[in-house]
């Protein structure tokens, strides 16, 4: 184990230089503020959770917690996710507040690296959960805010994939009862979206042909409002059918937000998370081979912490959208520099405050009137609108010389 | 080691509700941008550290850092102070870029509890970093934007408190030659601004009456100007004398800057941080028994991480001012409550469309027109301005009925 030098800093973590920071300042506030307007109100929770609370209810894999021991030997970890510590603040803190609760969050998350090469260990998510809410009205609130919440990051184009989790899990309870296994492997095979792998899975299989059928079938599951009646033909499963009939309902719902070109629905998504127990969705950009947003309904969550309660909710990956979101950070007004000689320091301070409550960016600095920089500033300020100066740019130049205040 | 509670989260971490996060939001964006008006960009660095590189330059003491184990053995640290991230960051991606550099962040930071109970083991910081000037210039205005940022955070009532690590040093290595350990044991009760120890500890010493004298006389050296005057007539300390005259030279800058009222030169100040090497300074608000921000010139940090420059800074302790600021949060524009019924729900989302384009805060629900709740609700809401709906406030309600659109 050797030792970092001075300027490494950990696998996986970053720094953000002020180009980037401004940029994932505005995606957070504007999609902070749409969040607001749907009445969502910030949470804040903190860093370290314990592992037995939080830690165990959420949906991320062991070996992917960040965990360290406090001084008394209990297991801390570093939050992987935001909706478990929400489900502890809504049954301890706001135990007494009324259903249904709509709470947004924006916050950095971890994961342990080792698993992941290449992988971020720590990352933004800004997200809502709506806990307290069963109807699919609940549903589509949330599907529509993600899209709603994407437009307001600036992503480009993007599309959002629906499916329900009780929809495979019907079929293949019914085409293959009893075989746990077999019904898992296929799924891990939906899960990483490798249809090949499902395909040849599928052959190896003792199976009837019209089963195999059937399970091939649902490679197709995916498009609009009709894949929710090619659903209903496939199989006679009493759960995959109300799971489909639930769709349907969120689809209407989504129908009347007006926003089903942004919309898919894909039967052969399985959610990340091992606790939804819905409808699941995934948002995903143009170009980009990963999600930029992830959620579902979560019912079983809460009642973990103590407060049975139906919830749903999704979080867009921020670090992710930060690479494809189209507008940039905003345009910041006018920078100006001022420099003054000593004996004009007061009037040139008292200019620069005036300025900057007007709301302008401005850097002051002491020169020395006789000095090359002097002149060679006053120079090239005359000649251009924009200017460097320090590696700087600014838009424009006030000098105060020797007894008297003057505008460049 | 008992197992915890499911709703317990570790000590010295918060939760922090809507109406705290909006008020530390609301702080956050004004105190951002203030420094932004100065000319400072913000950066953002990650939470974990290498312990070698960023934990061992830090001013934190060791037993106070977060410490964890990542899977190759190497020890990482949480973040205690931004300061050193920014050295590190200075000296590597922004090697290239010239001097000055004027960084501003908001972060949490981190603090192990052990020696602490009842501290924060995790807060919010929100300072900047002026690296690359050595001038009194520079002292002046990272303390002039320390009182303009306290002023935009809403504290009502603050004087911050301006001293110089070189004047006690000069004195007491003059005073008190070779005596190393009492010269540290006086610094530490000035440190906790026992002076009531300090005189005892003074009392105890051998020392000649004309130099006990001259060091009490140090407990005075707090106020205007005129300390300065005064400080320079004790002893005859080259570095104290030069301390004092760097002093003056801020004071002149701080007079032009018109912030005086807010400055007191304390020559019984010790900055915290063992990393000083100049002017310190901290700021206090009335009826708050430790400071809300602090900060001082560090001019050997940068060179730990192979770029040696001097450099000064200053940290708002932000949760802290979370307790005394006076303003709320903004006012939120009116909230709205959309009630419709089944058949009315595309007009109902569309109407809830149209106002959030507009800034409003708008909650949509499916009601039921023959429920009990419909009526009540339209009831209550003709009566009154506000009123409650599941455990909500709301200015404004509109009922999407049976077969037409009504506003209420």
């Amino acid at each position: 184990m050797s030792k970092p030098k001075v300027f490494e800093k950990p696998t996986g973590v970053k720094d953000y230089l002020p180009h980037a920071v401004a940029k994932l300042r505005r995606i957070e506030r504007d999609v902070l503020e749409c969040m607001r307007r749907w009445g969502y109100e910030q949470i804040l929770t903190p860093t370290l959770e314990y592992y037995d609370t939080v830690g165990v209810a959420s949906a991320t894999s062991d070996q992917k917690l960040f965990k360290l021991l406090n001084h008394r030997g209990t297991t801390i970890v570093l939050r992987s996710e935001m909706t478990s510590p929400i489900a502890r603040v809504v049954s301890s803190l706001l135990k007494d507040q009324p259903l249904p609760l709509r709470l947004s969050y924006h916050a950095n998350v971890f994961r342990a690296f080792e698993e992941e090469a290449g992988r971020d260990a720590e990352f933004f998510q800004t997200g809502v959960e709506l806990v307290g809410e069963p109807s699919p009205e609940a549903d589509a609130e949330v599907i529509a805010l993600a899209i709603a919440s994407l437009r307001a990051a600036g992503v480009p184009s993007f599309k959002v994939a629906v499916g329900h989790v009780g929809f495979l899990n019907g079929l293949f309870q019914e085409a293959l009862p009893g075989r746990t296994e077999e019904q898992e492997s296929l799924k891990s095979f939906l899960l990483q979206r490798d249809h090949v792998g499902y395909r040849d899975a599928l052959r190896r299989l003792t199976l009837d042909d019209s089963v195999r059928e059937e399970l091939e079938g649902i490679l197709r599951l995916r498009g609009g409002e009709e894949v929710c009646r090619q659903a209903l033909r496939l199989g006679s499963s009493e759960d995959a059918k109300s799971a489909i009939r639930q769709l349907c309902e969120v689809w209407d719902v989504l129908a009347a937000y007006g926003v089903q070109e942004h919309v898919l629905i894909d039967l052969t998504m399985i959610g990340d998370f091992s606790y939804y127990t819905g409808i699941t969705f995934e948002g995903y950009a143009s170009h980009l081979g990963f999600p930029v947003c992830s959620g579902g309904r979560y019912d079983n969550l809460l009642s973990q912490f103590g407060r049975p309660a139906p919830a749903t909710g999704f979080a867009l990956k921020t670090t992710r959208i930060l690479e494809v979101a189209e507008s940039e950070a905003d345009e910041e007004g006018g920078r100006t520099l001022i420099v003054y000689a000593h004996d004009q320091r007061r009037e040139a301070l008292v200019e620069a405050e005036r300025l900057r409550a007007e709301g302008l960016q401005v850097v002051t600095e002491a020169l020395d009137p006789a000095s090359p920089e002097w002149a060679a500033l006053r120079a090239r300020a005359a000649r251009v609108e924009t200017f460097a100066h320090r590696g700087r740019e600014y838009d424009s130049l006030l000098v105060y010389g020797i007894g008297e205040g003057e505008r460049a």
